[in-house]
Order: C-alpha cells, then structure tokens, then sequence
C-alpha cells in the first residue's frame, strides 16, 4: 500500500498524480475499514481526502500551517503526517484521537472538536506570524455546517482586515450534519450552480477574495487552485465543492445518517450492533411529537444536531413546522426560544451539554434577565456521556446554576423527566432547563408529581440519620447504591432526591441539623462551581460536615469512565468509605 | 412642545410631514437637554429620531412588533411610546432606564443591553407568530456595530429560512462605538456609494430581500421604504443610511467620544466634571503601550470597545498594528488571541465582565483545552462598576474559576496589578486571566513580588488566630476594614489576600485548622459558583465553619451600591456582626 509508505508530507510531494490518486483510494480504504470497526466521523472525512491530499502537495506543512475546523474531516491528514499506523491495525486505532491534536504531531495547531472555530484560531496564527515578522501560509479549512455558526462569521468578517496572507478553504458538502439550514447555504448553492460567477457572493461581501472549485474530489483541480492561491499577500477564499461519503455508497446516499457511525458491515453498510432498545432521546422526539399533536404552539427546536435528541428525518417531517433547525447557531437558537415563548409560543430547545457552552450570554440576558417561558433540554450531561476533552459535558450544572430566574431541574427516571418536561410546556412564570437523564431509562419506583411549581423543593426518599445523601439527578442511583452500602454498615442514611439544580431546599437542609453530622453532595459533573459547593456554603455556618463528590478541575481526554470514577473518589466503597472516615470511624 | 402631547404611537399617526419634523426636532432638543444633564448614550440616538418616527407613523405598535438592538438607540421610541414626561423634567429622568423594558411600555418587548440580539429575539416573535396563526409586522432595527456579533449574523442567515413576515431594520451609522472594523462594514459602504445597486450585497448574498434608504434622516424616504415593505410576506432587509450624532454638532463630528456621554455643557459640548486623575483603564492602556515598545509581539485586542481600557484615539494610533480591534465580536477575539498565543505573539484582549459571558466556549475550548498563554483582562469585574442589569459585572468569578488550565488572578492594588499583568506577558505555560480591579488605583503598602508562577499561592498578610478573612480582589481592602473592626472588638484576625481565583492555597488554609474556627470570604461579584463556595468545600469536612460574603443569586436593575451592599449583609458592621455571631458571641 503507498499510503503505508507516507512518513510526512515531504513524501507526498514527491508522488505523480497517478500516484496521488492511489493515494487517495489508500486513504479511503483504511478510513472505510477502521471506520467499520471502530466507528467515528465517516462522511465527512471520505470527502476531503483529495483536498487533504492536494493541500499537502502544494504547502510545506508545518511551517505552512492548515487548521481543520472540528477536525472530523481531518483523518486523511492524519494519514499524511505521520500517523497511519493509527489507522492501519486495530490495536492502534486509540493511539490517535478523533480531532486534531497537538500533541500528536508538529502538524496540527490546536485541540478542534468545537464547530466555526478555524478562521479564528488560524487568523490569529496569521496575526502572530505579521507580528514576529515571520512568512509562510496560514490555511484555515472550515466547511461541512459550521459556517453558519457565530464564531466563524465573526472570523470571516475580521479576515478582511488582515492585510496579509491568509487562506481560507471552504470545503462545501452541501450538508451540516443533516440537511443544511439558513441563507447562506443558498448562496453556496448558487455559486455551485453558477461556478463561482453569480452576482451574490457572501465572501466578496465580507470583502474577501475568492477562488471556485467545481471538483473538489478532482486532484488536480485542487492542486491548481491551491497553487494559484500560494503565498497570496491577502485573505482569499477557496470555495471546494465536494463529496460527503465520497466513494463508500451507503454514505453518498445517506449522509446524515454516515456523517458519524458506529462500526458497520462494509458489504452492507448495516450497523454490526443494533440500536438497544428505548432511550432518553427517542423518548424525548416520541413524547414531544405527541405534545405537538395537541398544541400547535409546541416547537421543537435544535441546532444542526437533531439526530441526538431523537429527531429522525421521518419524526421531523412529521412535526413540520413546529420543528426549526437553525443549523449550527446555539446563541440565534436561545434567542429565537425566548422571541417565541414571548409570542406565546412553546418552545423547546434541545442542546448537548457541551455546545451550550456556546450560549451562556444568550441564556442569561435573552433568556433569563427576560424571564421568557422557554424549555431547554440539557442533553448528555453527564461524566459519562462523552469522554473527548473537547466535548466533555461537565460544566453545565456551573454554567447553568447561577443565572437568576432559571430553573433547572435533574429528573432521575422516565417518569419524572417526562412529568418535568410535560410542567414545563405548561409553565409561564420562568424558562425551564431540564437535565436530561443518560443511560438506560430508569422506571420510577415511587410517585412522580405533575407540578413542580413549588420551586426548590426536593423530594425526601427516606429520613434517617447522622449522614444525609442528595443524589442528584444521575447520581440518585449512586445514592441509592450507597445509602445501601451504609445500611450494611449499620448506618440509615437520609436519601435526598434534590429534584431543582438551581436552587436548595432550605427548609429540608435546615431540618437535618438537630440530627445530622454530614451532608454528602453527589453530581454527575464538575466540582467546581456545582451543586455540592452551594450545600457546602449552605451548611458552612452550622456544625454539619460535608462531603461533596463529582469532578475534579481537569480537562480529561478520552478516558475510560471506571478508571476516572475511581480517580476522582466516585465508587461505591470509596464514597463510602470517605464518609465512615468523616463521621470518626463510625 | 408638540412632543408633549404624544401619548402613543397614535398620536404620532395623525401627524402631517411639517409637524414630524417639528416633531423630530423637539425630540432632539429633549434628548441633548437630558443627556447634558444626565448623561447616557448620546449619538446612536440622535441617528435614529427620524427612523423613529417613521416607523411609528407606519406601524401599529405594539401590535406591530419593533425590538430595538442594544436598545441604545430606543430613546426617541420611548419618547413615542408615552414615556417623554422620563425627558421633560430632570426629576423623572430616572423613571425609564437606558435601555428598552417590558416593564414600562407595552412597546417594548424585551429586556436588552448587550448588542447584536435582536434579529434572533425578533425572528422568535415572528415564529411563534406563525406557530399561534396569527398576523402583524415583525421589525428587528439592529446597527450601530453590532452587525459584527456572532448572534447578529446567525440571526440573519436563519431569517432567510422564515417564510414570512420579517422586516429587518439595518440602522447604518458608519460606525461601531469607534470606527467599524470588518469586511462587512466595506460591504455596507460600498452599498451607500452604490445606492443599495452594488453587485456585492451581504444581506442578498445570506438570502434575503434588500431596500436601501439613502436619506435615513429623511421622514419621506424612510415613511416611503417602510410603507413599502409593511405586510411583506417574507423577509427583507431595509438598510438605512443615518448620521450618527446627527444634529448636535459636537456628536456629529466625534462620534467616538459621543456615543455615551457623561453630563456636558450643550454650547460647547465640554464636560461638566472633568476627569479625576488616573483610573485602572488609562494605566493599563499607557503600561501596555510601554511594553508594545519594548516587544513587538505584544499585541492589544478589544471587541469594538477601546475606550473602556484607556484606549484612546492616540493611543491607537501609537500602538499602530499591535492594536487590533475585531469590531463586536467577543468570541473572535478570544480565538484569535489563542492562536496569536500559539504562534508566539503576546496578545492582551481587555473585555468587560459583561461582554465576556459571550465567549465562555471560546475561553474554554479555543484558549484553555489548547493552554495557549494569552492575557485576558476582565474589566469592571464588580458589583459596584456597571448597575444596569444587562451590564452586571457580578458573574465573570464563577464563570472563568470553574475552566480547567486557565489562570485567574486578583490584585489588590496598583503594583500588584501591573506586576501580574507583565508577569502574564512572560508566562508560557498557561492562559492567564487578570480581574482589573476598580475604582481609584490603590497604592501598595506591603512588597509585590514580580514571580506568580508558584500557582495558587496566596499572601498571609497578617496571621492571628480564632477567625480567618480572605480578602478577594477589589474586596481585600473591605476585609481589611472588617480585621480592623474586629481588633476593636478584641479579635485579632487572620488577613489574607487570595490573589488566585483560579485555585486555593491548600496548605496555607489547612494551616488555619488547628487554631481558627471560622474562615470567611469576601468576594466583589455573585456568591453562586463563586470563590467563597469553593473554600466552603475545602473546609466542608473539617470542623472549621465558613461564612461568605458577595452577592446573591438575582438580576438586580439600576440600584444603588450603597442599598445593595446593605441587602446583601456586604457592610462592615454587618460582616463584623455576622462573624461575632458565628464565633457564639466571643
């Protein structure tokens, strides 16, 4: 195989066309055959092999630096720059990440699993380059949805300014992770249809120079425009028209469902583990479609990810025009569910932990300080749910739980996540987040109540004594596991399900201090800045202890859950074992 | 004065074109009349009294919809809306606030401070609109800068996706707070030289219909382009052309230094109360500019306000290109100085507190996963600096203190300052955050060290024993007035300034535990998520109790310090009691 031969980009450039194309269908087969066993991002990658491919014969990588955005379309330039072993035997796939990764190699720049970050984080390398005096090319890869996101228009508008070098290669699969969304799409289309000649132009309008390319699979394509574009003294926009699933059929045909898979039969294309029965997110589109049925004010809303909150293409066609994909865009998303539950409409915006992060302003000031009735369902919360560092879904129960007004709730099974989700449709006093549960749906085991308009009211499971447990929202179950693991030890525990995020139960925490000695706080998330630390100031004061479990400030990166549980004291007999130590040896 | 028998927009409806004018012109004479008084954002509003007017004599507010963005442009709306007695007499000038508020007027729709939101909660009435089946014009007015702002333009790619009524509103006054910067503001220009016929066209190019208003301080032109698009049944971008300042000589010829005003005299156009001496803003600016000498990769960014860091006209001009101001676009900026950081430059983006919120992510993810050693100066990070609640400086603590690499520190006075802001300029490991402390500089009574890379590590001023006070930031001069208090009453406490946000000095508190039984925090911003609640954690399973002080969790509006210190127990006496109280009457 070339592609085994490849030790960097210098190799590439000593290859022929012919060669080159070998090259990419090298790249294409190891890509399909570890995709199909490991999983990962699929599509987009199979699109940008031979723009990956070009861009190293014509710039001398590192001292030419790329930045792929997101870098799920970065797997070719992995392959080229040292890393195909990774990609080459199933006991190596883990040696590299699923984003770029500095750490990995001289050839990438930054830690990118973020969308519409590129043009930033190149300009700035650009920047830094007209400040230290220093040449080369800066390229800025950026493409497959993420142009609509903020940061990225941002990026595009400031790189007008930049009276230097600087490139910016869109790469234009004609999708987001599902169908594109929002105007500027339009225009990509446009200038597909017209070769780069029509009289609407979004980069010249942001004042950018452009360059069209027609075959964005084509190699030698590529390679002229790339050259043409080499060394240029001002910011200009390559335009690629490419494949998403170039060259594997199923994900030609379907490319929202191939943008990412899990491992698959390459004959078929059928996935080797079926889907597992009902989840959080199935039963999240299942229940709010129904809702919908019955009020033509419920609206569902996302941003460029329907597909992880259970809205398939058929459940969306279904909703109509009461589902609203903003493409990537979380701060317009925020915005538009308070304008609409303003209106008196019901909206309900569904964001993963980690890309609301994108949306702390808007939650605060369009949302909260306006006190609009929107629901957002906080997905993947949890410190299980994803484990890259650029997509950890730790911070939103800090992010989330000090802004006024919100109420945030942490629902512990089905039942009462859907009575939660149900009250706030129905709720037209505050904006609503709801922490949706992970994992296997739990059945309620006791009486799930329909209103939670007595804010901050927790629900006490069972009224022991000396040590009392809130397991909050996931963490219940922990509770529960080691209020268990006490009973054994001859200790009946107070089990708390805390019910609200963003506020505490006063009166309850003030009645356990007659006959308690230590509280202990339990969260799915970061430490710092949670749930556990308001308990602790809370009880700061008194002569109660406490004990609070989640997270450490760290950013992990692809770890294994059981070893950072273990790490970060969050195992049965550690928690247990830390509160017989804070009681005296009891 | 005509102006004083418009109860409502109603009234505006039955006027002739001579008695609008006149109309406009008593607006002007109100607005310079309170703003030299009262001071408030001056020029913004002197473009938009025609527009103003236009658009009340045209639309059925509040059937009709207007949001205004920033909303510092919505005086003469106000005005309009039966709110003018706020202008006609220095004792009710307090009676509306500076931005536009549901609470007053059943013309305004929203609470709104910050830029660039208001296509996105406009496009939100307009979907929930249609959700209700219901009709009426739907108008965002946005300009003035903030086009620039991720949300901004995210906001208008989605608008091209509402298959209705949406009347956007491009208020064009060639200016940003200072100049434009950016590739659209070229756009825009060229549309002005073009007559709205140029071939690029940015709003054409995101998908939507386009007016332009050349005279956009016309009342024919602008009542003729909006009679024009009232009822429009899709989209459409009406780009007026306005003079920002218009009318009051001064404003029209500085626009910078008239967009806000303090108090003035109108003939002249001097301030009434000079400015006193040396801030943090100006000493920041003139140390840096210092440094710029002596390094030419040091490198000054803001997002399209210099002014509030000391960055004046000359001063710009001075730094020349190691001054870069990305226009509103916050998240940008932060990108940009990761990778400025990353490729050796020594970027020092300044951004207030407020502003800040908007690129949490950006901080997170493009900054610290990538440990880049930019400098991040949180301006009027303070409970006292800004009392609008749009404008509350009380969140950055908890927002920044939770994200893993990044390193956030407190002076307390002038040298501390400078020295931990050159130190960050040296600093290679870790992105470093400074919280710029208010007020009057405060010079130093004890040494500075000029080395902080012993992270963490916080300074014993003074050790005595039975109670401890950390001392945050701006709030160690309040912790030592409260030890001085408490000498009073016979308790020689322990004084330390933290200088870390980021981290507590684990040793140094666990040395309090054998002779201290109370710590207390004194923090200048929101408790929730904040320092005092991670050393409650800290301290949580020890038998030391822990009592913080800083403010509590609500969106407080236009309040007096002194009224809001007292609600939140934030006085010395009150702190002095609390702690006697805690100590079990010592």
């Amino acid at each position: 195989m070339l592609l085994e031969h490849i030790q960097s980009p210098a190799d590439v450039k000593k290859l022929s066309l012919a060669e080159m194309n070998t090259l990419a269908e090298d790249i294409r087969t190891l890509l399909i055959e570890k995709l199909s066993r490991h999983g990962g991002h699929c599509g987009p990658n199979l699109g940008m092999v031979e723009a990956t491919i070009a861009l190293h014969y014509v710039f001398d990588s590192p001292r030419d630096k790329i930045v792929f955005d997101v870098s799920h379309q970065s797997y070719p330039h992995k392959m080229l720059t040292g890393r195909v072993a990774a990609f080459l035997s199933e006991s190596h796939y883990d040696d590299v990440s699923g984003y770029s990764e500095p750490s990995e190699s001289e050839h990438d720049f930054f830690v990118i699993g973020h969308t519409s970050t590129s043009v930033s984080l190149a300009g700035g390398l650009a920047k830094g380059r007209d400040l230290r005096g220093e040449t080369g090319n800066v390229i800025a890869v950026i493409g497959d949805g993420s142009l609509s996101g903020g940061e990225a228009l941002e990026g595009l508008d400031w790189a007008a300014e930049l009276n230097s070098n600087f490139i910016i290669v869109v790469n234009d699969n004609q999708m987001s992770i599902a169908e594109n969304h929002g105007g500027l799409y339009e225009n990509l289309a446009e200038l597909r249809r017209s070769h780069g000649c029509c009289e609407n132009n979004l980069f010249r309008a942001m004042g950018l120079d452009y360059v069209y390319v027609d075959k964005g699979n084509d190699l030698s394509s590529l390679i002229e425009a790339f050259r043409k574009v080499k060394d240029t003294n001002h910011p200009v926009v390559v335009h690629i028209n490419t494949l998403k699933g170039k060259g594997y059929a199923p994900a030609e045909e379907d490319k929202e469902t191939w943008h990412w898979t899990m491992p698959f039969e390459i004959s078929t294309g059928a996935l080797k583990q079926k889907n597992i029965g009902e989840d959080y997110n199935s039963l999240t589109a299942a229940h709010l479609l129904q809702r919908m049925k019955d009020d033509k004010t419920v609206c569902a809303i996302t941003a460029g990810t329907p597909g992880i909150w259970g809205w398939t293409p058929s459940r969306r066609q279904e909703a109509g025009k009461q589902f609203v994909d903003v493409g990537i865009a979380e701060e317009h998303a925020v915005a538009l569910a308070s304008g609409m539950a303003k209106a008196g409409g019901k909206p309900v915006f569904g964001v993963c932990s980690s890309f609301l992060q994108r949306a702390y302003d808007q939650v605060s000031q369009d949302l909260c300080i306006n006190d609009n009735p929107a629901t957002l369902l906080v997905l993947w919360g949890s410190l299980t749910s994803m484990t890259d560092v650029t997509h950890l879904c730790h911070f939103d129960i800090p992010l989330l739980s000090g802004i006024p007004n919100l109420v945030f709730l942490a629902p512990t099974n089905r039942e009462e996540y859907l009575a939660m989700l149900d009250w706030s449709l129905a709720y037209d006093r505050h904006p609503v987040a709801i922490r949706v549960p992970v994992g296997e749906p739990r059945s309620a085991t006791r009486p799930v109540p329909t209103d939670f308009s007595e804010l901050n009211k927790s629900e006490l499971v069972s009224r022991g004594k000396d040590v009392a447990i809130l397991g909050l929202g996931n963490f219940f179950a922990l509770g529960e596991q080691v209020s268990s693991a006490l009973k054994d030890r001859g200790i009946e525990a107070t089990l708390i399900n805390p019910r609200f995020i963003s506020g505490l139960d006063e009166s309850l925490l003030d009645s356990l201090v007659s006959d308690h000695r230590l509280v202990v706080t339990l969260e799915d998330g970061a430490l710092e800045g949670g749930y556990g630390e308001k308990v602790a100031r809370h009880f700061g004061p008194t002569s109660v202890k406490t004990l609070c479990f989640g997270a450490r400030k760290e950013f992990v990166d692809r770890y294994a859950p059981a070893d950072f549980f273990a790490a970060n004291h969050l195992t049965v007999p550690q928690i247990v074992e830390d509160i017989l130590q804070s009681l005296g040896g009891f």
